[in-house]
């Protein structure tokens, strides 16, 4: 029930209505990661940093169960660092600084260590370093699940595309799936993508929350209504890392076990956003995640009583 | 388990992107009107409509077991009118014409025959209107809703502070609720009100579904995804119509009850905005509206197996 997460590991410096963070650990892998170790001891990192990421960090992963045999260390250049400025919508910011000093260089090698994992979790990336990741693996897992964005639809459609065909599960937000169609209807977007490759769509609607479709079904999952946002940095990406560390820790992939597995994820976000960074992730507790999975049954729970 | 409903009877000329409408009927009570009666056959209109108004729309409303004893027919004055044009993504819209007409003179009166009922539906009008109603009641009712907009915060702010503390339920939209209290966090601002008087706050967020508050508890009703949007008008008077009808029909206000009456309530809204106007709220039979439910059942519904 191995999960291997490609992504980015990097330095965040984050501004939000409620404060500023020092430089910060941030990146998709890392975010995956800790929210997925929640749920299964054999996360597979695949990822690149430089001379400045802290060992503390490589070592507290591997305590949390977390192989880093798969992340590069590039010892003459800086880490990925992103700067971004949130406005008070919290759903909108501004990139101050993207630095990608080692990601330049990203040729993502999968150690022979993490062979036959059941489960790859592809975070936002060059869409020829997703596919290359995929035809490394020598037994195709399970599940593939994809995240990207807008950038590479602008820059790297075609690649983007093929990759799609590679996978089983494409997670985007809602304005992703509307550029990636031409379809302003997420309804008609979903039925789009879903000729493109992928079998599941998973929209993500930010505070709004998420949906998950296949051919013939829809769920939707709300996000926790919180009294407040502290920083969203991360969200999409625990989100995704609770999705898959679930899945892997049941090994089910039906579409009701996916149902299940969106609720987590939006758990794992809903603690993501209370503080800066990974802050929020380091803390929980196994009876804090199951406190808040209550508050979402109680949240969406209702009883039908047709007449 | 009669229901009174208060609110305009009028006159709409809609364009969206879809298309646009002639002058076909709209206004708040005649969507609440439509979408109840099709959970009890006691509903009791009070609106003010003017010599413009087709009596056949009357006919047909009775015919579905609405009184309009209390709908004022003015013979010199046209009734109210109102005209826009949505945006692509039809959540905002422009007011093209707003002729108040019979309006200006509205000053409801409660026929004696409506005197006991159950359930009081205020729909958005001048808070004293509003107020007036109740206070014409002998016996207050068993649970009072009021939905009001941002132009009453706006002129009439102490009316609508004071009508609040009168009512059991309000009903706005997320941006109203910021409006009201200042506060920017939905969670915020739905503390802040439930000081002002509602013991329990339902907040419309359209195609992003409906909260429901109290002071404990908060439920989550999402909208049903929908390949199109065809005119979103009357939809919040739509569901507030599904919502007063199943309370009325079951006679249970519980906070229980309630959220199965937002996802009633979101049902037909979802029927509403498949066509222009009410056109689509008259065809439907109740097995569509079963059919609806059971699609939001399995919209939401998921199994968490905790380990």
């Amino acid at each position: 029930m191995s999960l291997i997460v490609v992504g980015t590991m990097a330095f965040d410096d984050i501004e939000t209505p409620f404060g500023k963070s020092d430089r910060i650990i941030g990146g998709s892998a890392t975010y995956v990661a800790y929210a997925a170790s929640n749920f299964i001891d054999s996360v597979e990192q695949i990822s690149i940093v430089g001379n400045d990421f802290p060992q503390a960090e490589l070592d507290y992963l591997q305590s949390k169960g977390v192989s880093v045999d798969g992340v590069e260390i590039v010892k003459d250049k800086p880490s990925f660092f992103w700067a971004g400025k949130y406005h008070m919508d919290m759903n909108t910011r501004d990139t101050l600084v993207t630095d990608l000093n080692v990601l330049m260089d990203f040729n993502p090698i999968v150690p022979e260590s993490y062979q036959g994992a059941e489960f790859l979790m592809l975070g936002n990336l060059m869409p020829k370093l997703q596919k290359s990741v995929i035809e490394q693996l020598k037994t195709r897992p399970k599940l593939i699940v994809l995240d990207t964005m807008n950038f590479w639809m602008e820059t790297a459609l075609d690649d983007l595309k093929e990759v799609l065909t590679m996978v089983d599960v494409l997670m985007v937000n809602d304005s992703e799936a509307r550029q990636l169609t031409n379809e302003f209807s997420i309804v008609k977007a979903a039925k789009k993508i879903l000729t493109m490759g992928p079998k599941y769509l998973i929209i993500k609607k930010g505070e709004h929350g998420a949906l998950l479709f296949n051919e013939n079904n829809v769920f939707f999952a709300p996000a926790l209504p919180l009294e407040e946002v502290f920083d969203p940095t991360g969200a999409g990406d625990t989100f995704a890392g609770g999705f898959m560390g679930h899945l892997a820790k049941t090994k089910d992939i039906s579409f009701e076990n996916m149902k299940t597995a969106i609720i987590v994820g939006s758990a794992m976000a809903s603690f993501c956003v209370e503080k800066f960074g990974t802050e929020r992730l380091k803390e929980i507790s196994k009876e804090d995640i199951e406190g808040r999975l209550n508050d979402f049954v109680q949240l969406v729970n209702f009883d039908i009583k047709l007449a």
